[in-house]
């Protein structure tokens, strides 16, 4: 298992990712919008993982209500299996709770998410990239 | 630039592990105190990185006012640098904010933290290893 991403919610992606780009030295960039999920998200390649920043692409967007309560900052970790459907059933044998089922993420990906009072107060995003 | 660890503030250490352990299936952990900050640890190592859970270790321990006020959850991430002193000058004239100057961590590290109102809510460690 690995960190596949830092995810964090802001109000304003163009600017977001211009303060980002400056303070970690960071030229290259890319974007793309997830509409099942309600964001636009820009990815920051680390040499070991990326950092996601995400603004809300509709009112009904889920960070949305996190950006109006909580406000900008740090929103959920992504971790990488090989296998994401053994995953879940393993951990539902633990106990661990999910929101929604395995489904389609962007670029083929397979997501779920694990319920934030499984991990102690954490919202953690489930995937497996395709074989 | 890469994701040493995210680390997370939790209520009760001991709880939090053996929650986390049964969740990602990792089996081994370190603990470890870092008397100056006012936290004690537990590192939890994943394939490209580590997730550390922290519980304070007195009523003074900055994370004590974060568990207060926002609860358990994510609490930093902690970006590692080969050269911590000259990223911090270079991040300093893009105009960011740190807590503290550079210091030591613990197993040799070099440490300080970027404001969170210089990375959008985030509050970030920046460290080095010993070479």
């Amino acid at each position: 298992m690995r960190i596949d991403h830092v995810a964090i919610a802001v109000n304003n992606l163009d600017d977001a990712v211009k303060e980002y780009q400056a303070a970690l030295g960071i030229h290259e960039v890319e974007f793309e919008t997830v509409e099942t999920e309600g964001v636009r998200v820009a990815i920051l390649h680390l040499d070991n993982s990326r950092i996601e920043l995400m603004e809300a692409t509709k009112e009904t967007s889920p960070i949305k209500k996190f950006l109006a309560t909580k406000g900008e900052g740090l929103h959920h970790i992504a971790l990488e299996t090989d296998g994401i459907d053994g995953e879940v059933n393993r951990m539902k044998e633990c106990g661990i709770k999910f929101l929604g089922d395995v489904r389609p993420g962007s670029r083929g990906t397979k997501i779920t998410f694990i319920h934030p009072k499984s991990l102690h107060g954490v919202l953690a995003e489930l995937c497996s990239h395709p074989q």
